[in-house]
């Protein structure tokens, strides 16, 4: 099953997320019956994570965006732990700093996008900028409905510098959401994550629904796709978002870059580097090596 | 073995690192031997990870300093992935910036210091500023000499706001590096990882030997100790790094925050979202929970 083309948002094209069904497995029946995709998805990651930071010719952004309890720090907690942390990151977005609320929307983002050789990932995003923003009428229509046009202008310049930009709408029932809550009031390991909000911004559900629906129709693109992920499952929806990235990745042409150097100098360097050592050592020093 | 005793270097006492064998092992015979170990202590860092990031009262800045081939690198990869990103990040410290360049050499190791919550791991640091520039004369004696007691009041700044610090030097021979550099030359995966400046930084080795030796004495201490770490085997250095951070973590008290809400009040505005989402669905309402 190649989860790109299931579940792309074709740009410009009217998005219903109602048609999609959260619960959605691609027929597989469990967690365990997933598992090894799973990993096999999380090696070529980890494969083309190595070669993208070797290279240091291109980037990759990861976006995540949800409602509440969606599963955006699971799904960073289980397919980025396992990165090598040099050279990847993750950043969160919260309530803006005064500072960050005094420039453009797009200021901080930009300040956090990967440089060359980077992944990063954006644990919510600038795409807050015409969700929240717009559900709680932060600013006025005119405002957030201008931002689209920015967004995707924004986002074509990262991808002509050299960014793979890859987002993922991860999509439940309220119902689930409510589940969720419960386990989290029922555990005492996890009730620290509860807030007041939580319930709240229930009410505003359809009004989500309705904002993330224009968002990415309106942002989508072959270049910077989103990708709306039936995420009930967490299991499904690991699976579905690691083959989504390591199918990214491996479109991208990594390879490990030329030798920067001459190797026959620095092999030449090597053998006297070798002998000052012998020398050092009292030995003789060994003949000039034909190699 | 307690590492943090046998390889912690004591404040103001003179350090010959001649004295400690690189080679050193603690008697462990192998890396099968080490592994297991290695992943327990790499469990345990995880563990605390998750509770300091949940519990965002202290933080931890873990500063590796070495030089060429040493395993800063290896460091990271080995111990670092299988945290979780979310809340872990390595800075890789290079060349100065122009604007680096013009600020006091302080201000861009600020900028990276860990947030509450967080793990930042430096690879190199701010102590490239008594190291390479001493043994290269980029500023004047006064200058670099000057310097150790701005870091140590930098530092006992962090400490004061909650962050934890150990710094690792890693400690080789010279002839483990040639063999690694040879290493390098010979895997075709790895020689993009040449620099010309290998070889030639290898002149100053008894230079940067006397700059460590200094600097690590002089910036030592109880709350931000520095640890020679034996690193001519790799397991070795990783099972020695990985117990110090997991017995430092271990000790910093963290745990699980309190609920910052009125579970009460939550629990009750979760019978009234599960009450109002059965309603919607058209079911019976549930009698009122006694619990």
């Amino acid at each position: 099953m190649d989860y790109r083309k299931q579940f792309f948002v074709s740009p410009g094209e009217k998005l219903k997320l109602a048609a999609i069904d959260p619960a959605h497995t691609a027929g597989h029946s469990s967690s365990e019956d997933a598992l090894p995709e799973i990993q096999k998805h999380v090696a070529r990651m980890a494969e083309s994570q190595a070669l993208l930071y070797a290279d240091g010719q291109q980037s990759l952004l990861v976006v995540l965006q949800a409602l509440d309890a969606a599963g955006k720090d699971g799904v960073v907690r289980h397919l980025f732990t396992g990165m090598n942390p040099q050279g990847t990151s993750v950043f969160g977005f919260k309530q803006p700093s005064a500072e960050e609320a005094a420039h453009d929307f797009l200021w901080r983002a930009h300040q956090r996008t990967p440089a060359k050789g980077e992944i990063v990932v954006f644990n919510r995003s600038h795409y807050e900028d015409v969700l929240v923003v717009r559900v709680h009428q932060l600013v006025a229509k005119s405002v957030w409905s201008g931002r689209y046009e920015l967004i995707r202008d924004f986002e074509k310049m990262l991808v002509a510098n050299g960014t793979r930009i890859v987002k993922f709408f991860l999509h439940i029932s309220p119902e689930e959401q409510l589940l969720r809550f419960k386990q989290r009031l029922d555990d005492p390991a996890r009730n620290w994550k509860i807030s007041e909000g939580d319930y709240s911004e229930r009410e505003f559900w359809s009004a989500y629904v309705e904002a993330y629906e224009e968002a990415l129709s309106k942002t989508s693109s072959k270049d910077a796709p989103w990708y709306v992920i039936p995420a009930n499952h967490k299991w499904f929806r690991n699976l579905a978002i690691s083959q989504i990235i390591a199918d990214t990745m491996g479109e991208m042409g990594l390879k490990l870059p030329p030798t920067r150097v001459d190797l026959k100098e620095i092999t030449a360097k090597y053998h006297a580097a070798e002998a000052a050592q012998e020398k050092r050592a009292g030995k003789a020093p060994k003949p000039p090596s034909k190699k």
